[in-house]
């Protein structure tokens, strides 16, 4: 079972260069599940349902969330009939919408879980304490669990994923936007990385305008963050592939596609 | 000019596979300057002074810190002797040692500067008002010009990335100890990384004991963190090439050294 | 029914204030309950057993904690026997210890609570939710809930005072060892203070020398906070009335007693 | 000279406690100089120049802010030419406005100092610097110098009491819009209280509705705060009076009006 992942989806760049790449991407590593990461796909902040209906349509199998999730109000419209579409599953109970989606991929389940840090982030539930319960859920169904740990703080994100090491398919982290480049699979085979990274603007700051926010950091003084106008962007991505009878990962690389890097064969 | 940059030693494993792979990595990379940060080296909190001169030693020509530099009280001492050792630039004045220090390659001078960010760090005085002044101090020896950002935040590294951006021949980032994939050189010719990465044990937490750190964020209660002992481990690095006419980044390679990556050559 | 609390107590200096001024606060109010906060008594982080027995001894008929519950180890070789010792509640399920305990007073069982706040503090399970679940279970016994939530922010202290108006009797805040002067009575009946303050030395920061505390805001380095020795003290606590048929709080008055305030009749 | 503060004037209902009393403390003082903190008059947000003018025509001398100085755009426009208005000085230099305005009263000079504190806070210049040469400023003009320090951490303001004791006349807290009891004249003759406390509706959560509030707690989902609509109010204020000759306080007394508490004479 190989498994696609595209990092944080950032405004037009970041659909665009989705757009561009995705099909030839899935051709070439056979993906059977693609799953991206869609918080910022409308300008930056939040998902419509029209975007989250277009990543479908271009060829995405599920959708995960972050912080960002609730930005576009419309989201609580449409995220309970939206069966491929996951949010942070750490948000309290009676929150809209579902952390753990069953999606169908070579006629078996894979269990696609979302969950947020917490260090340097808002509070939230506990999610070293969820994911065990969301993995108890998963269990019932299949052995292939996907998670995406959406998280500020690289401690967090590696004891997470030595947390789970053994206990689910891959462990991949998002939120910083910036890709890392220590993808490996951990000693009792769950497939990790810290950050996948992000998909728009190649010359901007997470995926931002960067004038705006340096700015910001120079003078302190409130600032409008914007997506940039361009053509020149970034994808950053995963792939894994597990094996279906463990659940183990017996791969996984990293995907890297801008001026500068081109890190996919 | 090449400069070979070695990301934070953490402790015991860190120094053992400084000194396993660093004289083959200067030959590697015809380095003429070779920096490491230090912060971490003394059982993975601050630098002591005999740690400090084996550095140099195995063949450093300077040491950076960041937060941990003052967690080993003897610093104190000798930090204003250490003209080859570079502490956050951006601490208040009076604080003992320096931001900048002038070292000595192929007889020009290359000024080294440290630098810590703000987010979700403890408050110092602004960075990006110091490194005007550094860069200031520096302009007047040298347009080579080498910035260790110890920082937190992919935004705050960025940004100041793209400051720095024609300023400066090269920023790397340290601190969140995981490396990122994300060298380039910027659009006005400045090296840039979002983070080296650590040096020190592969099966670890940013170099920790994972056992202790996962109990932690399990519990909530106060933990001691150890060094694990091992010889599995990781060495993290950056190798520039310098115009040294123009002061400009030719090129930047990430170099990872662990059981699962031999990324140079 | 009268129940007498006296905020954080603070090292020796705590200790003394307390000795000296309990017995007569008692008499002066008719206390039929006293509860202190103990999480700063032993050398102004944690609490030993020694110290624990002594406020029982002197008339403490409960002790509540917080963030630094834990700071001396021997806590976990005796709060599990001590029942009279409430910890924070929402720390995670298995914590040794309890965030509720029943203690006697006028033949009637009053549920003392202790819950943390988590805004700009560590991240642990939702105070909100835990209450909720700890006030069925007070509830089975006793309509007399007294909840000390130990929190930093102002707003946060707020809303679970509003939160929990009508359904205890009485909300303190602890944890900024700076008494608020908003004591009063929700409009469903619940007696609440945004913080009843700290009892330890008068001319210190929060109870500790102040000089290491300014030189660490002035320098950024490392230090270390030791409670002063003094005789010059500050005591802040307050004494609720409490209706027993119905559970509310029928007055709240603040105590305060140091050289420039002796507000107490 | 007797210079009394109001804090934090939140929204209309803050607007109309100011109205309804502000002639009335100032005979009852006999007030030669009167303050107000303006950060959230406009509707819980920044500061209007309509809403600026209107409080020097109601008979404030001057108007201090905070973070929330920039909320309205409209301020970069007069904020300039207003010269009863102080902004925080630790913004960096070039920032509009000053943190510090000479006020006349009684034929002399006032200081007038807004600053702002970092802990919990978003970076800013190190306030334990600028105000030394604000102080220096001010020195070459008069000893009367009154400073609004507009923190968060209990510890940072007790810090920055005891680092201007006996440097300055006064020094008010304010940000957490809740009233302390800590009022005092400390060793070296600087008056200081902790928070002055905000001035807004009292059945509320710092002055905003407090149902949303609860609610963003309880769910983590964004949320809009708005001011409620109430005629029940709190004013929050000190009076302090001042030894002309020495610049230092004689006295201080708090001052809070609502329901429950008339706390002045
Ligand atoms: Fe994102
Ligand atoms: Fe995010
Ligand atoms: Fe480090
Ligand atoms: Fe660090
Ligand atoms: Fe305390
Ligand atoms: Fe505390
Ligand atoms: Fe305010
Ligand atoms: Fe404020």
């Amino acid at each position: 079972m190989n498994i696609l992942f595209i990092g944080d989806i950032v405004g037009k760049p970041g659909r665009y260069a989705l757009q561009q790449h995705l099909s030839t991407l899935k051709d070439q590593y056979k993906a059977d599940l693609t799953i991206i990461n869609g918080e910022n796909a409308a300008h930056g902040k939040g998902l419509t349902k029209k975007l989250y209906n277009q990543f479908i349509e271009w060829g995405a199998d599920a959708v995960t969330l972050g912080n960002h999730a609730w930005d576009k109000r419309e989201i609580f419209d449409f995220i309970d009939d939206a069966n491929r579409l996951i949010r942070p599953g750490n948000y309290p109970e009676g929150t809209p919408g579902k952390g753990l989606q069953f999606i169908k991929a070579k006629q078996k389940n894979v269990a696609v879980i979302n969950l947020m840090g917490r260090t340097f982030m808002n509070p939230l539930d506990d999610p070293f304490q969820v994911i065990d319960s969301l993995i108890d859920e998963a269990k019932k169904k299949t052995n292939l669990i996907f998670v995406d740990f959406h998280a500020e703080a690289t401690s967090e994100k590696q004891a997470m994923g030595w947390y789970l090491d053994g206990k689910v398919s891959t462990v991949v982290g998002t939120h910083t936007h910036i890709q890392t480049s220590d993808e490996r699979i951990l000693t009792q085979g769950t497939g990790y990385i810290t950050d996948v990274g992000m998909t728009g603007a190649y010359d901007s700051i997470l995926g931002m305008e960067k004038e705006s926010i340096i700015r910001k950091f120079k003078t302190g003084l409130p600032a409008r963050f914007e997506v940039p106008e361009t053509e020149r962007t970034v994808l950053s991505g995963v792939t894994v592939s597990i094996d279906e009878k463990t659940g183990k990962t017996k791969s996984i690389k990293r995907i890297l596609i801008n001026a500068d890097h081109i890190n996919f064969n």
